[in-house]
């Protein structure tokens, strides 16, 4: 029985090196309140590429691809920024003097600046944001056990010293109101709750927090060591425990070692968190941080204001990729360039009705299979949705049919149609682009020289209502003049062709503002066939029969 | 205070168009156990590249792409495998049939075949694994309202009876007792919670599943809609009202629309799921299937036993991007480039500091800062570990020093070198690799001709225990015969300097196998030298200081 249920081996590798997460992590929880919350409201979304984002690329930017950054982000919508890291080196130190001197802060935006806890590096921070109109001064330190005694060789209490120590000048050297605090307690996940909470009250007091000028305590995910229903729980157990809870804006900052970083920053906000540290589509170490773009849009695809503009999100892909010189997937969610385009049948089957549907039914909320939201509304177009390849099928190829050609392919004739291109695209093994559908449609279909040919003709109602066709038609090497007469040009040309031997019933015709289609039975074989004219679309389909 | 807690503007995107995901999906939930549930033991993990993943390609593979592909599962110890749909086109039958004529199933093995709901697609599926020694035939519909009315133009009753004749075909063409079953409502997470039970009861019964020949449910979250928490409740309500549960494989199959597709399975196994179907590396429609290199590794780097073998993951990640044709992103969890590289400064100071710890403590559990597993065990190489740029602190460069050119950096000396590579690569604005660390080195500590020469020197202990130092010694142009003596040759230099009206003081001196450094201080100034012996580091030091 075990051999049904779970097959599967030991694996060599030596997985017994490592600990399971409870060992490391001990958030007392009794009742959670996240699982059963809802996001109704964006939180306050914090962009580190400039800062976090920038120290983990093999090449930093220059101060003109900051710049460039900095420029998409307010224009995006982003109201608070992390600019840089002015006491790390002389780059960053000059991109936030930049600020200054060009003046390019607009009045709703503020930047943040990050700093070690140390009275140089603190005075150095002050320095760069001197004669900003307003900033958050960003105070972070390693505070979990294994950081504390293999990386900074402290204790708990000498860890609380140095941050009080440097909490303490930073209060002395934020002169004016206009700078306000944040701390980081790097490596929050791994930290023992009771230490957050200690040096976070100690802080909000400290700093004296109010509700007009809060603190924000931003609690890291700085390496993913759980699955993200536990940093839920531990940013609920803070979000309960804090003390001067309306004086602290509970920030959160994922990362995504364990792939979980978006999720992680859901979950914390339905536990309490208010504001999101991340990076456009996840740049940072290692694996990176949670991606802002991703979850913006979420929120979005649920209907709830992601409070940024995403109109254009090529744009904005393309600036980030240069300034990052990092590509974004294609299978990056939203963005990515496979992201909008459906490959099987099945799919583009769905996609298609789906958008039919919708086309009759505009004013219902998005609903088209498949689709997650409207392409159209990152800038994105319909056309990429559907290629076609030996996996897809017949909606797919009509849709394209249709839109990039007017071709308005009947039901019935799609089955047909969907095993040429199958064969086509299995002897190939590529995918077929529109206007190769488009030809290949055309050659099989519109027969412009077989058995039987017309050099002239008409067709014409008579008096009574009925139509009368008068030809000249070429059968193999005899030619003659017949004619017929119908309910319609179409059965008037059937007549004219049983008088020159053939037996032919249609079985089924429709026409488009292009073309014609028709289905015939002749000699007890069906085809179907294609042209410009009714006329022509059933000789097509007889010449494809009599082969 | 709005401004500051939330200054976010409204954005100008239609965001009024989509609904809350809860007006889609109506879970009844009371009391969860997954939020409190731990992952103890792997899933049966199924991959769907070769046929899922293979849909979503612009290019589907070729049989030998797909037995690549499939050899490189049957290695990593995959013990279930779909391998195809093979009524969609002949090159899924043919790959199929491949298997069978080519006897390449081992016998802990099952391969798993998709078929629609129709009898002639059924009849073909089972054409196509005649011979096979066992087999899954895994039978779809879509169930979701959605997909019902827009997509599929049936009711419930109408999809059930599909379903139902469906499996009553899949039944009688099952002669023998080597092909299990498997059924997907597909569009789960969007479907009326009673219709999935109502079909998969249905089933079951039909099927005549037991212990012994379970039958697999397979639960996909087709487009992601809501936090991986709503995933979780929907999955735990299923998994507590299925009937004969223990007849049930309860499977789920995630996709990554929102980027949270990992959660999603993860959550979905605290939840009651027994399988996880996914992609390696996450390949699949759109934004893809969830990725089950990732999901596994995870497990992995918490001590439990991932079942898989990935301690090559650069072979299976060149493998997987041959194949599908499509590149792993750089910050892919555990496989992409920069995910073991730490830029940063801090980082690299705790990595390196983590590393030397573990030198010393090699049977503690893993845990080293900022790597949350040890490279080597997926066959990567510490050297990567460390870039060193702009941003990146004097733990990197030492490092790299130590590990690429022997060079053991005393403590004392890495500020000192950490102001010179930053001074450096503020210039450039690049990274350096670890040979121009070494040559700036060099060409900074190693003072090959300055003020001070030595023309010949000896220097040895006398007998009673002293140093005597002789040398020749040019300063500037003035060339004399000098000696001294002290403790050691360092001091008996320093004392032969003296004579030349020099007045040095050694204030650190270390030597490793290939170098000696010396700090100094020289007419007042202290400066850091190196060399290949004690007299040339102090010497460079001197002639550094008289700068």
């Amino acid at each position: 029985m075990t051999s049904v249920w779970n097959p599967q081996a030991p694996s060599p590798m030596p997985y017994h090196r490592y600990r399971p997460y409870d060992e490391r992590v001990n958030v007392p929880v009794t009742d959670r309140s996240w699982p059963s919350a809802r996001i109704e409201r964006a939180p306050l979304w914090v962009p580190v590429d400039l800062r976090d984002g920038n120290q983990a690329l093999a090449e930093p930017m220059d101060i003109a691809r900051k710049r460039r950054f900095y420029d998409l982000m307010v224009a995006t919508g982003f109201k608070e920024i992390e600019v840089g890291y002015p006491s790390a080196s002389r780059a960053e130190f000059d991109f936030v003097r930049h600020l200054v001197t060009e003046d390019a802060v607009p009045d709703d935006v503020t930047p943040v600046v990050f700093t070690a806890a140390r009275a140089d590096l603190i005075d150095r921070t002050f320095d760069s944001i001197a004669g900003l109109p307003r900033a958050v001064v960003h105070l972070y330190i390693a505070t979990s056990p294994v950081w504390r005694e293999v990386v900074l060789g402290r204790g708990r209490d000498e860890v609380r010293r140095t941050v009080l120590e440097a909490a303490e000048h930073m209060a002395r050297r934020a002169e004016s109101g206009a700078v306000r605090f944040q701390f980081s307690p790097e490596t929050f996940n791994l930290t023992e709750p009771d230490f957050v909470l200690e040096l976070c009250d100690m802080l909000t007091g400290l700093w004296d927090a109010s509700p007009d000028r809060p603190v924000t305590h931003n609690l890291p995910a700085t390496v993913e060591i759980a699955t993200p229903n536990v940093y839920a729980d531990q940013i609920e157990y803070v979000h309960r425990n804090l003390s001067r809870r309306d004086s602290v804006i509970l920030s959160v900052h994922p990362h995504n070692d364990r792939g979980t970083g978006v999720a992680c920053a859901e979950l914390a906000v339905l536990a309490g968190a208010q504001r999101v540290e991340g990076c456009l589509f996840g740049n940072g170490e290692r694996t990176g941080n949670v991606d802002l773009v991703t979850l913006a849009l979420n929120l979005y695809a649920q209907g709830v204001d992601p409070m940024l503009d995403f109109s254009d999100i090529d744009h904005v892909k393309e600036t980030v990729e240069h300034c990052n010189r990092l590509p974004v997937h294609p299978r990056h969610p939203y963005a990515g360039d496979l992201v909008h385009t459906a490959f099987s049948g099945t799919h583009q089957d769905a996609i298609s009705k789906g958008l039919a549907h919708r086309a009759t039914h505009p004013d219902e909320p998005w609903n088209v299979p498949y689709l997650p939201i409207d392409p159209a509304d990152i800038g994105r177009s319909y056309e990429a949705v559907i290629r076609v390849n030996s996996q897809s099928g017949k909606g797919g190829m009509a849709y394209l049919l249709k839109t990039h050609h007017g071709i308005d392919l009947p039901p019935r004739m799609r089955p047909d149609y969907s095993r040429v291109v199958q064969e086509a695209t299995d002897d190939s093994g590529r995918e077929m682009t529109p206007k190769e559908l488009y030809d290949l449609f055309r050659s099989t279909y519109v027969v412009a020289d077989g058995e039987v040919a017309l050099e002239t003709w008409s067709t014409q109602p008579d008096g009574s209502g009925r139509h009368r066709f008068v030809c000249t038609l070429r059968a193999g090497d005899r030619t003659g003049d017949y004619e017929g007469t119908g309910a319609g040009p179409v059965s008037a040309f059937v007549d004219a062709l049983a008088g020159a031997g053939f037996t032919v019933r249609v079985l089924d015709f429709t026409e488009d503002d292009h073309s014609a289609y028709a289905e015939v039975e002749v000699n007890g074989r069906t085809a179907w066939g294609a042209g410009e004219t009714a006329t022509a679309a059933v000789l097509s389909a007889v010449n494809r029969g009599l082969r």
